[in-house]
């Protein structure tokens, strides 16, 4: 990232015409994010650095001069607040993906990873980033486990770890504090991780879902600075108001509207304004793009393209401190995008480093990873399963009847109460209902798997299995035929982790996630489309509308931070009073004739 | 600085109303950084901290209420340059003036005490501003010399230096850089310097004075990313599209009308645009005020005056890399000023860290030192001078003729030559000509006093000494008299140092400056109305006009970094080409008659 001395020595040699640049630009339009205006003038590179912006045409001697045609020139976007895993794809391909779009920095909240890997997870997902031309900066999770207490992931960060992970240099803040309850309530252990974070002097990152008035002001009290989470424009009004930098984020198009509207009727577009993608899945980023398909919506919702680059931009680099970065100016990064229009952006060019390393959505050359880089592999800790471990039973009960309570819904779940038969130790499914399974994968404890029933997703017509759960990323699966279900989780077992449907005891649609048992060895192309299969196949098992929000649903059920029910290695869990819930409301053991007759025999 | 963990725990709880705030300001409008919202709201602070900002009247439970009577809620403000030197008080002393004013946080480049005392310079003033309710953030000199070669100071900074103080954790970054031309010219200490800057992550401050087109770009590409020596609205224009930040000066007053002109033509009031004082002096800082007179000054010429709070304000803290300061945010420190009106800014109160500090321009408690600090005291290493000290000689001539160069004009000098007569060794002055004169004073040489003709001073009727003379703060002495010369000089060696003027064999006005030579132990009324006189009776001794510049007018004469002929410890320098130049041109020694007379006799 540090430019070498002897760089920096020739940049400025060559703004004065001493030394030719190695790279000269011509015939642009630069988008100046510090005035606000369009102006003509080339660019002269050397090595990573911009080395002077001046006039069009004054200057000639260059190794390599790349004339633009009237294109527009803006310093490469940044992204404020991303969970590459959500991509499936390890820090290489993802970057290839995304600067190929025009995104040349983010700041990565490796949360799934530390859930699954604690310590070992950011370490590495800072030796995978290191080194590659996009810029990532590493925020250290804060939400390890998210819901202490209710579920177990694969560590525990508190106040320790936290300060042990922003005392490396590549650890740039607290990641999204999601504790919101914790923080609120003074917990000890957010508390040890805010002071961390705020006696390292990097930042803190919020995740302020919902947060309103007092709750709003406490939770910026205790040192968070920025959201991510908005849900109106009201909303977003708020937190702005309230000292909060935003970071829109593409994930909820349906809202932006209002929001461009809301900024809009401000006396001052805010500097602390900046977007982000948070989660895009693998095709979704490939077909639809990431920041840059963000910037068009707000683009196309009317806000002038300059203020919208300018949030991507500027306004990212005062957010993230990089002094480097943010302004087609020398001395900066040169890292740029080239575009063809400002009515709908589109990256012609990428340059990073004053390199040219994408051409019309094109990365020109595959990223390599170190050879040196350990990647974590064989992560999921356990013996394959079978149809009796998918039993939902309940205790002291062989035949007999029970009233349980059960997850109604999926993202946003309520309680529900059912009365049910049990025949042979396991409950007997009622129409309409399905079941839902957890089971802890990290090896840190010998809990049993957790079965509950599932209303609001009907009856499942096959199982969906997945590793892929926030927030602890245990083995998750549903369905209704205990069949299907192992043939599912096996299917993950084998391929180290991933998502699978079986139907008609096959597995119809498998992507294997043998790193950390969520991101995939294959090419983004290829990974996309075993995607849009899995998603289009989910619909024969699921009628989940729409049918590609299955995936979505199923972690909405098992997120324990939520409001709600929710199931997690730990039982079936209410976070509202933040308490494990026993399922069994009532229960009465009816032995079957057969069976006292048995007993009755065996007495004699 | 770090607020603790037990207040933040508490501004969390009482955000939510579960405890009271300690300070609650009511009846207030807020001033919006972020938005350019005014707004009615409430504040309450806990500690240092704000803790929530809340519609009016919605909480009333607090240890202490202070009704603000519709009055306007600004951060505090923040200047991104200055020489707290100029003031020629010691922090303390200072914080209490600017303080009073409105001004909570202020970048110091404590240039002038490093020139004197090297790294312990810079020691003195981190230690003499810790504590303080006045956030004082130190850079690191980087002119320490200002030209090294052409003049010798108290110490030698180069990269080394640069990185023991950068590794501090007060120092905040690199001080305005002002050895252009060794940057430009890729200097090796001003590369290493450079070096130590960027490589520390911390700030690289510019003083980028005249640079333009190509030579502006380098600057920029060698790293820096401020400056504050603006001296027309096009070189503002061309300095924030070549993406310095802006630090606009309150020195230069004709400027601002036409800066504020040129910003107001721009699309966006980019976020790179701040606010300094550079250099003020005791009495101008208290009669006509720091940041606030720039902001009244700004308002007037018509920018808005939230805008214009903003550059002092969030755009400031951008700058300075600091969360918690420039909104009234919660979360963020408890700075805040208190204005009656937003046409014309006056502190009308000061909350610093929660807690009135000033009303109505005066502080309320005077602030105390550490009893620990170590203040540095005789730092003037000369002896009492005679008259002989003061003379003009040409080498080898007793009696005769020269042409001589000399130095003409004060602030822009320029080269001069005139002939003239040595009569017993000692040069004649010439009609409308005086002398100025330069003595090491850090005891690192044993030269010989420096004597140059000066010419634009007229006939000195008297003498001026000062050991406050930028940047080596050599002992500086102007004068036709030797003998009055030696009066003003001698006075200063007595009372370690400060400014004197001497007529007629008396000191007719004295300041002393016993700190470093440079800082005065007066109470500032005292030291403003000490000032005062100096200034008037200095038209007592020279034509300057205005007489009041007198002081600065030989700042300039001696300014080696500058173009042109200057004098300095190691002889009469030339600015441009960087060279010590011979002052003699051409010398006869014509014997005298009698002389002739002796040397026949003695021969015989």
């Amino acid at each position: 990232m540090q430019v070498s001395a002897e760089t920096r020595r020739r940049a400025v040699l060559a703004a004065q015409g001493q030394v030719p640049f190695d790279l000269l630009l011509t015939d642009a339009q630069v988008v100046d994010m510090a005035t606000g205006e369009v102006r003509e003038a080339d660019v002269g590179i050397v090595g990573a650095l911009i080395a002077s912006v001046h006039p069009r045409g004054t200057r000639q001697d260059a190794r390599e001069t790349h004339a633009l045609n009237g294109a527009w020139i803006s310093p490469g976007l940044m992204d404020t607040h991303v969970h590459l895993e959500s991509s499936h794809l390890p820090p290489a391909r993802y970057a290839e993906i995304v600067l190929a779009q025009g995104t040349t920095a983010v700041f990565w909240d490796p949360h799934e990873l530390a859930n699954v890997l604690g310590i070992e997870g950011v370490r590495y997902a800072v030796e995978a980033s290191r080194d590659l031309p996009l810029q990532v900066m590493i925020a250290a999770p804060s939400s390890v486990p998210s819901t202490p207490g209710l579920e177990m992931s694969g560590a525990d960060f508190a106040g320790k770890e936290m300060e042990t992970l922003l005392s490396w240099p590549e650890v740039n803040g607290v990641a999204e504090v999601m504790d919101m309850h914790g923080v609120l309530h003074g917990s000890e252990r957010m508390m040890d991780i805010l002071q961390a974070g705020l006696e390292s002097g990097k930042l803190i990152e919020g995740h302020a879902r919902g947060l309103s008035g007092a709750e709003l002001q406490a939770y910026l009290a205790a040192g968070v600075t920025s959201d991510h989470e908005l849900t109106s424009a009201e909303d977003a009004l708020e937190k702005l108001r309230a000292g909060l930098t935003l970071e829109i984020r593409g994930s909820h198009p349906y809202l932006l509207p209002d929001i461009v509207a809301a900024l809009k009727t401000l006396p001052h577009l805010s500097s602390q304004i900046t977007v982000c993608t948070d989660d895009v899945a693998p095709d979704q980023l490939l077909e639809k793009g990431g920041i840059i398909a963000l910037l068009n919506l707000l683009i196309a919702h009317g806000l002038p393209a300059v203020d919208v680059l300018r949030f991507a931009t500027l306004n990212a680099a005062i957010r993230l401190q990089r002094n480097d970065l943010g302004l087609v100016a020398a001395g900066r990064r040169a890292d740029l995008v080239v575009f063809d229009s400002l009515d709908t952006l589109r990256a012609k060019r990428v340059y990073v480093g004053g390199e040219l390393i994408a051409e019309e959505g094109k990365i020109l050359q595959p990223l390599t990873e170190s050879t040196h880089l350990q990647v974590p592999r064989n992560t999921l800790h356990l013996s394959p399963l079978t149809e009796d471990d998918f039993a939902l039973r309940v205790e002291g009960v062989r035949n007999g009847v029970a009233r349980l309570r059960h997850i109604r819904g999926a993202r946003f779940t309520q309680w529900g109460e059912v009365d049910v038969t049990i025949r042979d130790g396991k409950v007997c499914i009622p129409d309409g209902f399905s079941l839902i399974w957890v089971q802890h994968r990290h090896g840190r404890h010998e809990a049993k798997p957790q079965v509950a029933l599932l209303e609001g997703w009907g009856e499942l017509r096959g199982a969906i299995a997945t590793s892929y759960s926030h927030d602890s990323h245990n083995l998750v699966v549903l369905g209704r035929d205990a069949a299907q279900m192992v043939k599912a989780a096996n299917q993950l077992i084998t391929s180290g982790g991933g998502m699978a449907l079986a139907q008609h005891d096959e597995v119809i649609a498998h992507v294997a996630m043998p790193i950390a048992g969520m991101l995939s060895d294959l090419p983004p192309e290829a990974l996309a489309e075993q995607f849009r299969t899995l998603r289009d196949r989910s619909s024969d098992i699921a009628d989940w509308e729409p049918p590609y929000r299955v995936f979505k649903a199923i972690e909405g059920t098992c997120l324990a931070c939520n409001a709600g029910p929710h199931l997690t290695d730990l039982g079936l869990t209410d976070g509202t009073t933040r308490q494990i819930v026993n399922p069994v409301i009532s229960c009465q053991d009816i032995p079957l004739e057969s069976e006292k007759a048995e007993h009755n025999g065996s007495g004699k």
